[in-house]
């Protein structure tokens, strides 16, 4: 009896623990201040922030991040690809960390919330730890990615693929990502040590906004990532012939856009024709000699198919292809698909990973889906050399790269909570 | 006897002198030398030619025209809206200016013959009644009109409706046509005084090329012109909701460019849908924010129909119109259709003047055809205050405002030959 009763109370006692520490849970008003807080680098006159990667707002946001990780103890760096990174020490030497974060660059004319809410998340969850005194076995590392927005350039670095092909691409503040990461104090002569091995991280976490409808339009409050699409993009020539809009009748013409509008509409109509989630997107258009009065001879546009599977974008790319032909035979036009050099194979997020947020998430009560992410992210990258999840949460109207762009206080604690608390069950669970 | 054979010598020295007259003829290596001497004003190191209106070489090019007719002894002025003026003298002090001419300014990236043909036929035919010491009753005004591709200035003035609003509109070489007049030697404070009585000219003639490609197509060698089309522009925006093309399902979209791809698809059903020679044109098209992976929330087109007659203009766009709204309900994108201010009335050539070509044509032993223009001409505001006419003559390949324009030398003389002879005929018949 004695015994059944101690084992009863031990028992309780390690319910209880669990109990309280899957409840610990993030500063929501702090975390709220420090979005607003980051939103200040950048701020333009008209209240808007612009925070391209490389900028002067972003390599001053970047200085305010190392300052927060160094006051907590960190032990804080900038590495050869500009990534900052911060360490919190484990109490068994033998674990390798767990690693999280996000990124706090942004699109031209994009919004306050995107990377920054995984990143200002990540630098709560530490200082709850600290606030709480509690040591995790692993080693915690942050990481705040280097230019997510133009080519997720810093977790390529880490994941020992940043081609150095990459290298002179501008993005809209003028600088290529050499000169970029040499402003953000990498170096890119060591650009390939930052390169990790497939077993030097124990997991890796990132928390962000859905940047798309559905958690709010289901009324869910976490996402659970199940994979990251991959995506190829082409670009299509249309060549007719320009000529004069009054003197060519219509059944001698060689109208390019005409032949273009036909395949944009192609596009949707093929890529809705399959079961599935896979998108096809035109976003891009350009018409010559683009008068009102002229036949126009030259049209290009982009073309983009993502899905989950590689084999669905070579199934929806096959189906577009034959409307093209068609429609340049009718058309008397020519089409030209040229591939472009920035297809990302789908990453698939691990099982195991998913089952700790789902449980996390379900003893904070909050609700969740499992769903894939259309957006590319720096966790698509890191799920090439360690085990990946991601954690969603709500966007506003499914707006993102906008200032639209919006995310709850309340969605935010709750995505930052999430990732705490796997963070804490990995720490548990993992070797 | 003797008086009817008197009368039979008399009618036959008449005859035989109308048969001489018809078949007096321009010296088609001569002209064909002016065409070429022409192109050098403005030519680049590439061998093409750039002579928009109001550029350097659009200046010298007219000084050059000018001396030309000085030497010839025209009265030759430049009028206040940049027109060059010759005047012959005629033998009866009664009789109204018999004008003909049109324009030497081209559009960017041009050719050499457009209005360049009529422009040196017109002087060809003066040197050639100079040479043959011929003398008219009516005096010969030669017009070579200012700013032709830029919106018919010169002839606008002329037909007394430039209006003021034209005046800042500003063409590719920078210059507004306000600044354009005033460094062509005109004066925009006494542009008015330029417009014509609708009684002051007994006939107006151009010769042009044809800018299409029936009359190659169907082996003929003049064709007279019956009236210039009519046209309407309006832009057309379409808005939807710019959103990320990765996490946007298909069947969510508010795709701006995919509603504009079926009103550009179903511009062209529904013009080519009515008998009629009517045309319909989406020249210049514009999708922001325009990158690969947003799907575009703004597009913006323009939409030109051309015809012969008002009411085919408006029962195309209303039919236009109806496909719109239902393309807009099925996007959920908006579509605003805005009518520009550029609309030009269709222009009826004078029956008697397209008679007198053709009698003319038919007497030099060539072929004709009666058709519309559907490019726009000097010859559309001439007709609104005089008897007009126009001659066209075959462009290779139906091209033209391309440096591949052409023209061949024969068909210039028989353009320059019809003119000659149309002139000589009104001459006679005119009051």
């Amino acid at each position: 009896m004695i015994n059944s009763k101690r084992l009863l109370l031990a028992f309780s006692f390690i319910t209880t623990s669990i109990f309280l520490q899957a409840q610990l849970t993030v500063n929501q008003a702090r975390l709220e201040k420090r979005i607003m807080d980051l939103a200040q680098f950048g701020i333009q006159e008209n209240g808007q922030t612009e925070r391209v990667a490389f900028s002067d707002a972003d390599l001053a946001a970047q200085q305010w991040v190392i300052s927060q990780l160094k006051e907590m103890g960190l032990e804080t760096h900038i590495d050869f690809a500009g990534n900052v990174i911060g360490i919190r020490k484990g109490t068994d030497p033998s674990k390798k960390p767990i690693s999280f974060g996000s990124h706090i660059d942004r699109v031209p004319n994009g919004g306050n919330y995107d990377g920054c809410v995984g990143s200002m998340a990540a630098i709560e969850v530490l200082m709850i730890l600290n606030e709480n005194k509690i040591q995790t076995k692993h080693p915690l590392e942050i990481i705040i990615f280097s230019n997510e927005e133009g080519g997720v350039m810093g977790s390529r670095a880490i994941a020992g693929h940043l081609g150095k092909k990459a290298l002179p691409i501008v993005n809209s503040t003028g600088y290529s990502m050499a000169e970029g990461i040499m402003r953000l104090g990498g170096d890119t002569t060591r650009i390939t040590e930052v390169a990790r091995k497939k077993d030097e991280i124990a997991a890796f976490l990132e928390l962000h906004i859905e940047q798309g409808g559905t958690l709010e339009k289901e009324d869910i409050q976490i996402g659970i990532v199940e994979g990251i699409v991959g995506l190829a993009w082409w670009e299509v020539e249309f060549t007719g012939f320009a000529n004069h809009a009054g003197t060519t009748p219509m059944n001698a013409r060689q109208d390019a856009l005409l032949a273009a509008a036909k395949f944009i509409v192609a596009v949707n109509e093929v890529t809705s024709s399959f079961e599935g989630a896979q998108v096809g997107t035109v976003g891009k258009i350009k018409a010559e000699p683009g008068a009102p009065n002229v036949i126009p001879g030259k049209v290009v546009t982009s073309l983009e198919i993502r899905d989950l599977s590689l084999e669905m974008i070579e199934k929806v790319y096959e189906a577009i292809k034959t409307r093209a032909k068609e429609i340049a035979k009718a058309s008397n036009v020519q089409i030209e698909l040229r591939p472009l050099d920035t297809t990302a194979d789908p990453a698939i997020m691990t099982a195991a990973i998913q089952d700790e947020i789902a449980s996390s998430a379900s003893q904070l009560g909050l609700t969740t889906k499992r769903m894939p992410s259309g957006a590319g992210h720096d966790a698509q990258d890191m799920a090439l050399i360690a085990p990946t999840g991601m954690i969603f949460i709500p966007s506003k109207g499914g707006i993102s790269h906008s200032p639209k762009e919006f995310s709850s206080a309340t969605d935010m604690a709750n995505g930052a909570n999430v990732l705490l608390n796997t963070i804490l069950s990995l720490d548990k669970n993992l070797d």
